[in-house]
């Protein structure tokens, strides 16, 4: 068991062999990071496709089994699920395995985590990476190159462990943060979840206006650009609006306090008050995409 | 005076030499549908780019003197310069000369050539067309190649303009479609303009946010697509929900109306009316881009 040469790790074990999950696996394999990598998952589809593409050595419908011989466990199911997964990878693991995962909600999961007793070898990370296909086979050695991780220690997390997984988003050219789980699950509700919400609405909007095959002929790229999150996954964001519920009605009311504002200053044709608004929008704009 | 060739424009006057209007020019010289083009600006290096790149023939700031010798008059200034400028160029034109203008507002500018008498050679244009970058050194002949343009004729308008004006998009290869002012106003108010004020709230939000920094750090491609449009011009933003201010009003509260249901939906973790506004978002969302 431990650790392989220092900083690598004898046997990863990857539970969810999706986007996220396999280009884990085989990020880690094509820079020697892991020597052996499981995968764990209940799509056949997406462990042969991860198998095939050299990702996977092995694949299992069997969690706890795939465990029982792991240095490292990655849970790369949906985040609702990687929450009900823990507590069965805490029971199966050796006192020697690291676990982490790479969800977008962080509180409950690091606060199942102390529940269990795994403040010791639980870190969570949330790998701001995507694409808009999924599944193994838009997987990419190369997902992470770039791309922000943040990792939510808290108060008991030894340096130790920071330090490893750290070292190991690193190694795949990621870009490393550290904060609480809280302060992630705040900044996360305005910087992914609010946008998420912004353009289901906006498309719901347009969908039961009276006007909507006009609308749907005259959308032009402004309109396409502000829904394109409108085609995302509706399981994964109803447990997403569910697991950081309070951040995200904190989120939602900013929203509508701005909303009314514009309202106001459109009604009252305040070009004062407008000029306002879009004035700190382009500031944070220019922050975000200088 | 007339037209050339019984399809083209012996002398066809762009007023505003920006993206739009430099383009028209351009497209239409290279088609052969413009003998000869004039560009009328306030800005100096504009007119000078339009003609450096055999866009604009002649260059004037003096509206009055170009349009006593036009057969064609584009407006392709901004929408509320366009309207305070008809009047003049009514004025100042042949009784032959056809008048239009491509502003993404139709109601008020179709008003006011109706209150000029200017319905039998008035008719509004608005082609969905535009490109990150503005002004006339963005210019492209190819620029309405595909684009969806809506023409708002009113019912006395002569079948001939529209005729006239339709073969003259449809000779730029775009789509043309006709739709009252006011059928325009009203969807483009969902399709255009409640984007742009969505993508500016959303951005505010962030801009005014106590985790600011956190959120700037953390915002990935989600975030950038849907705040885009924030970084659109001012100006162009107060004029158009100033002139478009019912339609925009009513827009904004079907979102505020959908917002307040989402809030409820997350707040009370009601999971089938979050999947409903979601499944309306997915479906308008399949509609717009399949």
């Amino acid at each position: 068991m431990g650790e392989h040469s220092g900083k690598g790790w004898r046997h990863c074990v990857v539970v969810g062999a999706g986007l996220l999950g396999a280009s884990l696996a085989g990020a880690g394999k094509a820079r020697g990071l892991f020597v052996r990598t499981t995968g764990v998952g209940r799509s056949a589809a997406n462990l042969a496709t991860a198998r095939a593409r050299g990702f996977l050595d092995d694949t299992t419908s069997d969690l706890a089994r795939a465990c029982a011989d792991a240095d490292l466990v990655v849970l790369a199911t949906p985040v609702r699920t990687a929450l009900e997964q823990l507590a069965e990878v805490a029971a199966n693991t050796p006192a020697s395995c690291v676990i982490t995962d790479v969800g977008s909600v962080k509180g409950p999961i690091v606060a199942e985590a102390r529940r269990l007793g795994l403040a010791g070898r639980f870190l969570g990370a949330h790998p701001l990476a995507g694409k808009a296909e999924s599944g193994a086979g838009a997987a990419d050695v190369d997902l992470f190159r770039g791309a922000t991780v943040v990792l939510t220690p808290c108060h008991v997390t030894s340096a130790r462990l920071r330090e490893r997984i750290r070292m190991l988003w690193e190694r795949l050219d990621a870009r490393v943060l550290e904060m609480s789980a809280a302060e992630h699950d705040e900044a996360l509700a305005t910087s992914s979840h609010l946008p998420q919400m912004v353009a289901y609405i906006l498309a719901a909007a347009a969908d039961g206006a009276p006007a909507r095959e006009r609308i749907v002929a005259l959308a032009a790229s402004g309109f396409r650009d502000t829904t394109r999150l409108a085609a995302s996954d509706p399981d994964m964001w109803t447990d997403i609006a569910q697991l950081n519920r309070a951040a995200l009605l904190s989120a939602i009311d900013d929203f509508a306090a701005l909303w009314a504002k514009l309202r106001k200053a459109v009604d009252e044709e305040d070009e004062a008050a407008l000029r306002e608004l879009i004035a700190a929008a382009r500031r944070l704009r220019k922050a975000v995409a200088p």
